[in-house]
């Protein structure tokens, strides 16, 4: 068997290696190849790591051996040798896997250092004190990360010396004290592990390789592994690479620089640096860092050479860097690159620009803005100087961005009135219910002391695209006396409140918002998005106002209309409530007369909005008894005005009440049992499309009817039964014809278990992915919050299952069901408007499943468009 | 191509060929062939009838000719002739499919008269009147039958020519009479039809033929068929059958008899008859009937032909046969011979006498007694005599079988203070709740007004095994003023009411009961099943009085042991109560600590009562808020108790309310949360298990902890991991060791689907149906009595899902978490313990699907016994 190689120079590495030396060394392979000037070293590599395990934790005379000739090596290519007082090579260790992961070793500093190498650096820097504060920081950081001795006992001896010397910072040290130090350090080690410290440099190394080694299976990065995936197999590389020096005096200097503007995306350099500094002083701010421009001033060759190298990496990596560097006599050294991090603005810009500038393709372009980044670009914030200023006076959960200011209002009435004299407001509530939708429209943002991020506050916000603060416990409301108490203040109704929903954060005064500038860049990226994709992208809308937004968005049709938002509607909800109370089939008619012409309004404003893209109109769906009033006061003032008794009222209420309304009398239930209320609804989508249609016959809709709930063929076929009846009845008395479509919901698992029965009868599917998970998991959403925390904590579950598509568990149902259903009608539409449509990870794995379109709320779309077109980019890569 | 047979003699056809002569058929070949005296025909074949459709609807050629020739035959057998007023053969034509199935043609009788027929018939007969009579009755059915002409114009001209003679019978008809009648019938014939009412007796048969194949694909017929998936090309034969009359005079007659007795199983004949007479007299009661012995006397020589008979057609059908006889002129026809209905007692005996007598197999024996009629040996009954005088009140539904009397009573403390002085006491409320459960413990039966057959009142009561009355809607209770009304009168708490779980009934006085006898047979016969069946048999049991009942029923381990139940105890409540209330896990666990004596009592109880038997205890299931108050009285009460101010008890209560609590904070949620809940309970089933073992060493249960709603693998493992070091460390304690188990209910889809994770860490799976079923089709049970009533009106759903397993739909789920889960572990033990476990049909379902055992609650214990033997029996037939 011939020798295997386990150690390579970082100029034998590059990025097809990455699996073999680790991201770290593969980065610091290809920035050597690219003829940078970096710190020399080499890399043990992750077969290694496997090879120690292997070999009972002990690295093999083989590796030994390799390793001793990598640094004659580098000690030919750096002109330093180990252990030499007076060239010493000093380096650094640090691990490097193939992914980035916490819980393991993380580096050593200065290694290659001892009594007699130490002086000899203070002789040859003529920098006593940077020499010893070099050391004490070896010994210090080689206790505790290689041989595991407490932090604490360090930090103590510092902490003792400096009351001793009646000092406060580690900079007031002199060199003595430093010897000192170097010497209580040095005796506690003795003490602690019955040995000397290491007086051989390469016994320090070799020491670090094996610690750096044993921490790929400390408890902590075993169980990081775990969670995500990461096969232990992989193991780690170690990188070894020589010292440099910013702080060896004026001729030396440190920085960190972007490749371009990471706020705006500007095409321009921009960082800091200071001279005769550590990187960590940049970054603690004792300094106050000078721009990377003034640098050209200084040292005019070392400020060229970077902007040179600056540009080399750019086009290497295709994509806008962060750098870090080091100046050393005059020589520069590049430490550090990788992806910038920017802002959306940002990310758009320089997406586009690179494109321009020929350097990536579309697809890569696409690939550089995150989905989530698009949503800041959405909503208006509070003006940054304002909000520099302002205190919050709470928190809760940031349950729907942007930012909003108004009057406090705690119920519909309130908020109607303050609206109605022209002022902004914001609704406070315990928690918001479908009847308190038309103060939700009115109102800037919502502010609830119960409820989660999926809260029914929330996820309205997140629809209607408003700011929403949920689940703010500390939150103390009065309804009676009509005012809120926080962090020991008194709010009353109509005071000024300001919500941040990206933060969770509430200020007690008005700070002013501004609208988000979106820049031409936007619109571009946006195209290309619809250009690659392939999943149709619709949104979830139940008003013409929501809808145009959502068209202006790019949405491609309406995936799930509601229509019982419409009947909470002041106007209507007495005639919707004269339904509900009716004892008969023909008063309910009387009932559902008067809501028609209502109904049908909607549908043609709708209609009109989205031009000759699809409507797809979801069938009454909430348990009736959420349109009925519960307190006592409203039960008098409604039996007044429906003509009724009191108790015959209530009576009815009682009668409507349910022990899990989730699991209720709901959905396609309804309309088994009126059957003349699936006929209203389908009177109105008609009409309105004949409507619409004679009006302007430009407009070409497609009206697609979606049954809620369905749990059973026969189910399905007996509604459909009643619907398609309705429809051609309509048209034929129109002397009109569409090809409209009636199609299921898919959120009860016994639809999705049984989806090739109902496929034969429907044209299309629809996922409720919401209710779907609920019933999957078994729980509610309303109730979840009460116990979900202590699943997060204890790690039985990592994401919200609402938010992000549970693949494993509902995602069975939804391939299932996709599957079934597509086999048993080749021509089945298939498409998901849960609030998972709007998430990226939840699209990816649609797109995968083989859907034909996903809808989500107005103020996703472009997220949605993004994470389509990235789903595609993704798959075509394997 | 040889010519195909379509039309065979009864002579020609036996057992093996029903699928081609029909049911009918195959039973008239083999009484033929068993040579008993029965009428003779002959069948058109099913395959006929295909070949009718095939032919546009019409007889072909070949058919016509070979019912021509088998004509010629039945002529010669009968020595009578089709048309010959000297000598007529007259013949009843019936369809007989494979199975028997409503909306197909019914019966033509007297098939063959004429005007010419019917005259020579009066003379030969010499009874004019019965000929007449026979004629008209032959006119009018085939223009119903045959032509489809509206019954009710026939029974109006009947109705308006009694009235004209002012006469109310039909007996009171004389000849002339019906003379006129067959005119008038004729002539409205002739004027709907446009022809003459056919006198030529082959074009009647060739016309009811017809009829027969055409009634095959009425509407009514396709929809059954729909329904009961019978495919449509089985077809329907045609049964052509020559007449005999039981009312010719005083040596003729018709009487109907059992093989064995149908009440009590004896062996004996027993019937009734009627001299001169025809079937339908001696059902109408309008004459009463002679005992089936006074025959002997009467016509000795046909008595002891029709005893041999009913001898030779037992041994034949090897069951006790229900005859129908008709004797003409001193000759015995036997009309029909089928399987006797009979009750539960009779069953039981019959079967084992029948294998007693070597006349079936064991296996067949079993499959005599269907397992739902056991169910009546089980509980008391009303005395028949006192019921026989007694008039209801009112109906429920008959939620849980048995009778009961006692003293009305309204709530809990009532029931208590009633059953301490001595009384019986009848619950009577709006609904019941957990919280009952005290009450229910000592009463008789239960009465509510709303829930259907699985509320909670229904499923306690038969986990009680006591009888259950719900959802009688007409009852208005008065809880303050404490009194209910039912059927315009009032009952006061205190008053006397009678229960019939059986039938629904309510009773408004006392109505003793007795106690069901069991025969010795019945022992034998359970002895059987357990020889057979493969499947385990548990019970459902929460107390050891459950458990000791069970085990005399033949439980072999407890499948459930729901640890809830024994909370609400008025004793234990309020530590339950401090519990719930705690600020923190200290203040819990001191409550805790209170309850920890209590629960390992019941254990240590339980343990006992099931010997050597396994217990699967499942952990605390129901959300928090159950256990608390909800009326302000009780409130105020309670938190005096607690020693808590009225706001701090009222604001917990507010905060554990939820919205959904079917999918709310429970089951291993709670664990999850407190699991100080999990240790406590783990120590009690540990401690007890320690202390019975030690007191009596012959007692070795086997623990088996279940962890309830659990959808996630890292879930389940957080659970267990606290139930087994609590559960190693009592054993240390103890100096113990007992192999007991953790498993987990399958009850939320997700686990079903993620099942061979969980299996992986998991001992055993017990399928929660109820749950799963609700979870499955989104629909709660406490809640889908408001629209399941529509559902099956609509013929939407057939049967109760709660009931019987959804084999389709939860049953997938069922089937897929079995086979992932024994695939991942073969060890895994897997049963179930919802309601389904006592469901025969479900019971067949789950040994298909491989399951090792059923859990039921006591009283379904034997029926579960039978079911599973059944299942054995039916699988191994195949």
């Amino acid at each position: 068997m011939s020798v295997k190689k386990h150690v390579y120079m970082f100029s034998e590495t590059d990025a097809s290696m990455r699996n073999l030396v680790g991201g770290k060394g593969a980065n610091l392979g290809q920035m050597t190849q690219l003829k940078l000037p970096i710190p020399q070293g080499f890399t043990l590599s992750t077969e290694a790591c496997t090879f120690f395990y292997e070999n009972d934790k002990k690295l093999s005379d083989e590796i030994i051996l390799q390793v001793e000739e990598a640094l004659v090596k580098l000690q030919t290519i750096t002109g330093k040798e180990f252990g030499n007082p007076i060239n010493p090579l000093l380096v650094s260790v640090r691990s490097g896997a193939r992914v980035s992961m916490p819980g393991m070793m993380d580096t050593i500093l200065n290694l290659g250092l001892n009594e007699v190498v130490v002086e000899g650096l203070a002789q040859t820097t003529k920098n006593p004190r940077f020499a010893y504060d070099s050391y004490r920081r070896f010994v210090q950081m080689y206790s505790d990360v290689v041989m595991g001795l407490s932090k604490s006992y360090f930090e103590e001896v510092i902490d003792e010396m400096k009351k001793e010397k009646g000092i406060l910072l580690d900079t007031e040290f002199t060199t003595d004290d430093f010897k000192i130090m170097i010497k209580k350090f040095k005796s506690f080690y003795q003490e602690e592990l019955g040995e000397k410290f290491p007086e051989d440099p390469k016994k320090q190394l070799f020491g670090a390789i094996n610690a750096v080694f044993n921490s790929w299976q400390t408890p902590r990065a075993n169980y990081y592994r775990k969670f995500n995936n990461i096969p232990n197999e992989w193991g780690t590389a170690v990188n070894v690479q020589s010292m440099v020096y910013g702080n060896m005096g004026n001729t030396s200097g440190t920085g960190v620089a972007f490749t371009r503007n990471p706020a705006t995306g500007e095409k321009k350099i921009y960082g800091e640096y200071l001279i005769n500094a550590q990187g960590e002083d940049v970054v603690s701010g004792v300094r106050t860092p000078a721009h990377i421009e003034t640098l050209k001033e200084i040292m005019p060759k070392v400020y060229d050479e970077f902007i040179k190298a600056t540009e080399i990496l750019e086009n290497h990596f295709k994509d806008m860097q962060d750098i870090e560097f080091t100046i050393e006599n005059n020589k520069l050294y590049l430490l550090q690159t990788r992806n910038g991090k920017r802002t959306a603005q940002a990310a758009l810009k320089i997406a586009v620009d690179l494109y321009n500038e020929k350097m990536i393709t579309r697809e890569e372009a696409l690939m550089l803005v995150q989905p989530e980044q698009l949503e800041s670009l959405l909503h208006p914030q509070f003006n940054p100087v304002l909000l520099k200023k302002a205190k919050p006076i709470g928190k809760g959960l940031p349950a729907s961005p942007g930012a909003a200011n108004g009057h406090i209002a705690f119920d519909v009435e309130e908020a109607v009135k303050l609206y109605k004299e022209g002022k902004k407001v914001v609704l406070v509530r315990m928690e918001t219910s479908p009847e308190d939708i038309e103060g939700m429209h009115i109102s800037e943002g919502f502010l609830t002391a119960r409820g989660g991020m999926t809260s029914h506050a929330a996820v309205v916000a997140r629809g209607m695209g408003k700011c929403c603060v949920s689940g703010c416990h500390e939150l103390q409301i009065n309804y009676k006396q009509r005012y809120f108490e926080l962090d020991g203040k008194k709010f009353n109704e109509g005071d000024y409140i300001s919500l941040d929903g990206s933060t969770g954060n509430i200020y007690g005064d008005k700070i002013d918002t501004v609208a988000a500038s979106i820049s031409g860049d936007f619109k571009t990226f946006m195209q290309w998005c619809d250009e690659v994709k392939t999943l149709g992208v619709r949104t979830n809308a139940d008003t013409p106002v929501d809808a145009k937004q959502a068209r202006d968005f790019g949405a491609q049709g309406i995936g799930l209309c509601r229509t019982e938002h419409m009947f909470f509607d002041s106007t209507r909800i007495k005639a919707m409530r004269e339904m509900i109370v009716a004892d008969n089939t023909a008063e309910r008619e009387k009932a559902l007369a008067k809501l028609l012409p209502m109904q049908r309004q909607d549908f043609e404003e709708i209609y009109e909005a989205m031009g000759n893209f699809p409507v797809t109109i979801r069938y009454l769906d909430p348990p009736l008894h959420e349109f009925l009033p519960s307190k006592a006061e409203d039960i008098k003032e409604i039996a007044a005005e429906l003509g009724m008794t009191i108790k015959k009222l209530k009576s009815k209420i009682d009668s409507l009440h349910e022990f899990n309304p989730m699991m209720g009398h709901r959905g396609c239930r309804l309309a088994v049992s009126f059957p003349e209320l699936a006929k209203m609804q389908t009177r109105a989508v008609m009409e309105a499309y004949c409507t619409v249609k004679k009006k302007n016959p430009k407009y070409s809709p497609v009206p697609e009817i979606m049954i809620p709930l369905i749990g059973d063929i026969k189910e399905f076929k007996y509604v459909k039964n009643i619907v398609k009846e309705t429809a051609d009845l309509v048209l034929e008395e129109n002397k009109m014809d569409v090809n409209y479509k009636i199609g299921t919901m898919i959120e009860i698992p016994r639809a999705a278990l049984l989806a090739d029965e109902i496929a034969k009868e429907a044209d299309f599917f629809s996922f409720g992915t919401n209710d779907l998970t609920q019933m999957t998991y078994g729980f509610s959403r309303d109730d979840a919050g009460a116990f979900l925390n202590a699943y997060y904590e204890k790690k039985i579950y990592e994401s919200d299952p609402f938010a992000r598509l549970d693949q494993r568990g509902v995602g069975v149902l939804v391939e299932m069901a996709t599957k079934l259903g597509k086999e048993a009608n080749s021509k089945l539409h298939v498409g998901v408007c849960g609030e998972h449509g709007g998430d990226p990870s939840s699209i990816e794995f649609f797109f995968k499943t083989g859907l034909d379109y996903v809808s989500c709320s107005p103020f996703r779309v472009p997220i949605a468009r993004l994470a389509a077109a990235q789903a595609v980019i993704q798959a075509n890569k394997k």
